[in-house]
């Protein structure tokens, strides 16, 4: 009995050299030959590269940092039958990568992967996959790049109870808020980040927050513990709000971000991912740029703010490599029972609701008797001047209110005759906010 | 071959409960108990706990979480010959508590502490121990209570050359210096905080920078991969800082932090404890109250923030849990080598220059012929009105150069007859300082 408890406590060593395969030669994957050619980790070896078209790659600029042992290839079964040790995904998507990496770790090989969308959806899968072929599967680099959150919430936070997190998880969105809040629109900032390379030809899954909506459920599933349908996670675009906004939000004290949030509420864990507003003294106020942020709040340990650069290819190449070093070393990752629970959306929170309406007198009455009618109270009234009477932009803030009790009185409000737009309505986030 | 290699990416499957003794039921302990009993981690269970005069212990309100199966007791040699397979240390300092872990780790037990001066001055030897009789050290309580640091740079930034960091890594100096920012004097402060328990009778080994000396030391082995004599690390107290620095302060848009600072310069690090001036924009500036903050500077992942409580019983206790369930899951921390690296404290910084003199003609000039002597120019010269020409405080800042070479000038200046006081000179933490 007390021989094999010993044996628990006991460490591996490391005595011989792990060979890596790259899927996908991109800019994460280019990052990751660079940072591997200049750091020469001990006991890590490149021994494959798969990339479609790979000639192209193999004879492009960024390929000169590759050992010439390195086999490239476009044919995955290349990889799939070598004795490769560790598979690192790069190249994003489910399909075909799910069917590669299952695969891949029935065979015994270890697997590193950056891909969001694949661990938010087939995470829980692909773990007991590998938990059941006794290989690691990591993903730190699947949420926030270079910030190791992913690492530090598994090894750091298991032995608290986490109940809530915040986040901003996408960059591109991030960019765009930072720029809108310095007074530029939000047309010719998303122009600028995709002339940039921030934002991709079609937004959507920045902006509409499906990336961040991964990320947040698989943050959910280390930290929370719980198991989230990605699909169920309620998503609000950014692309509605307006310079004038940010001008009102700073009146309020407040600027405004793209924030993924969820907290745990017995069996239910209420997230969503949506433009708020963000007090300008929260830690969430702080991230410039593409920075991401995600802040932790613990039973015992309080809030935990993990912040830094979570996109680009060398620091997403950080995680990647940390990743592969701990595989490669057979350093485990904390395992804490995680369990499915249902997803709903109902934040107890101050809001802040914008109209733009035709001017004429019983307006305010009108949306006054709106939130009066679902019990919501009006904290406040901005109307900044030198706008016209006829296309008049105002806000109303309302104190703590369900999120669904509002969008109920937002719906009548919507149908009014002034209104000129449809209604925006955002979230206030204060510290305090619990479900009811 | 490959058999073996597959056999080093292989995890191990935990089947068996691992037996934990305590050393020190104080604030931290008791608060590692609580969060034991509250969680009730699979796989965990505590077996001893070790306490001098234990019965006042024993028989206290905070032992009422502790299972009733609990072995209670003064004699540490209980622990060390019992089936224990974790001891957990939260005594503090090296006598006797080194010994004793010695002879724990010698006996095949692992080890969870967070106790900073014995991990900064012996954790490498203690390291060593450990891997030869193939058990863990692990320490993510010792540096930034509740905050991953420790866990997040090792299994998160293990692929990136860190080659700079900063801290706020002490919470006593970081609320007296939040306190004084507010307006409040140095002494008032100090008695709050000891009234509040966040500082000791004798708050030297907070204030004077020791405390925060040590957990830089830690940092720079984790991150740095480099091994620093603390006795070696220069430390500035707080303790001369005045309400009237803050004012000036703000005048330059910044505050003044204690900042715990390391940066590696081939085979050197330079590194150094002191209040610093700290921009209002950089996220040193941030943290409020008892809050640590670390940032870590990499060659690819660019800057990485940790923050959070970085001290108080159920912070520390989610560091010990957290650890604690890592050596029982058997998860390995990543290794990189680690070098000795001699010290020095030579950073390229611009200073801040605060002077107390009997005003008389000539005064500027002959400091800034001080300056002029070492070839360190001034920036700017601050002067707030209000003050008495016999008592007159005034700020002079000079461009970037080496705090040596500011030395050698103060030195000079200090003799001059005018000098009411010894002359503050403090370094302006800049993002971009480097050492020559």
């Amino acid at each position: 009995m007390a021989t094999k408890k010993k044996q628990i406590v006991k460490k591996k060593q490391i005595d011989s050299t792990v060979k890596v395969a790259l899927l996908g030669f991109g800019t994460v994957g280019s990052s990751v030959a660079r940072v591997l050619a200049a750091s020469k980790f001990p006991g890590l070896e490149l021994t494959h590269i798969f990339n479609r078209s790979v000639e192209r790659k193999r004879t492009s600029d960024a390929a000169k940092v590759v050992p010439a042992s390195v086999v490239w290839t476009e044919d995955i079964d290349d990889i799939l039958n070598s004795n490769v040790d560790v598979v690192v995904e790069l190249m994003g998507g489910l399909n075909p990568v799910e069917g590669w990496l299952r695969k891949a770790l029935t065979a015994g090989k270890s697997v590193v992967t950056a891909n969001k969308q694949l661990i938010a959806y087939r995470g829980a899968n692909l773990a007991k996959l590998a938990a059941s072929h006794n290989v690691h599967l990591v993903y730190g680099a699947a949420v926030a790049g270079g910030v190791p959150v992913i690492p530090g919430m598994l090894q750091g936070l298991g032995g608290d109870q986490v109940t809530r997190l915040s986040g901003i998880l996408n960059g591109t969105c991030n960019y765009i808020l930072n720029r809108m809040e310095g007074g530029a629109d939000y047309a010719t900032v998303l122009a600028d980040a995709q002339q940039l390379g921030y934002a991709e030809a079609d937004p959507s899954a920045d902006v509409d927050g499906f990336d961040a909506r991964a990320k947040l459920c698989i943050l959910s599933r280390i930290a929370l513990h719980s198991e989230l349908d990605p699909d169920a996670v309620m998503t609000q675009t950014i692309s509605t709000i307006e310079a004038i906004d940010f001008m009102y939000a700073k009146e309020l004290n407040c600027t405004i971000r793209q924030v993924s949030r969820a907290q745990r509420d017995g069996s239910v864990v209420h997230a969503r991912v949506a433009p708020m507003l963000v007090p300008l003294s929260s830690p969430m106020a702080w991230s410039h740029g593409t920075q991401n942020m995600v802040v932790a709040s613990g039973r015992f340990g309080g809030d935990v703010v993990f912040s830094g650069h979570g996109a680009g290819g060398e620091p997403t190449a950080v995680a990647v490599v940390s990743d592969l070093l701990a595989v490669a070393q057979n350093c485990g990752t904390v395992q804490l029972p995680v369990r499915k629970r249902q997803v709903a959306g109902e934040f107890l929170a101050p809001h802040y609701l914008r109209f733009v309406v035709d001017d004429r007198p019983g307006i305010v009455s009108s949306i006054a008797g709106a939130l009066a009618t679902v019990g919501a109270n009006i904290d406040s009234l901005l109307q900044r001047p030198g706008h016209p009477k006829h296309r008049l932009p105002f806000v109303v803030t309302t104190e703590r209110s369900l999120t669904t009790t509002i969008d109920k009185a937002m719906k009548a409000i919507a149908k009014l005759d002034c209104m000129l737009e449809r209604p925006l309505c955002l979230q206030i986030l204060v510290p305090e906010d619990k479900p009811e």
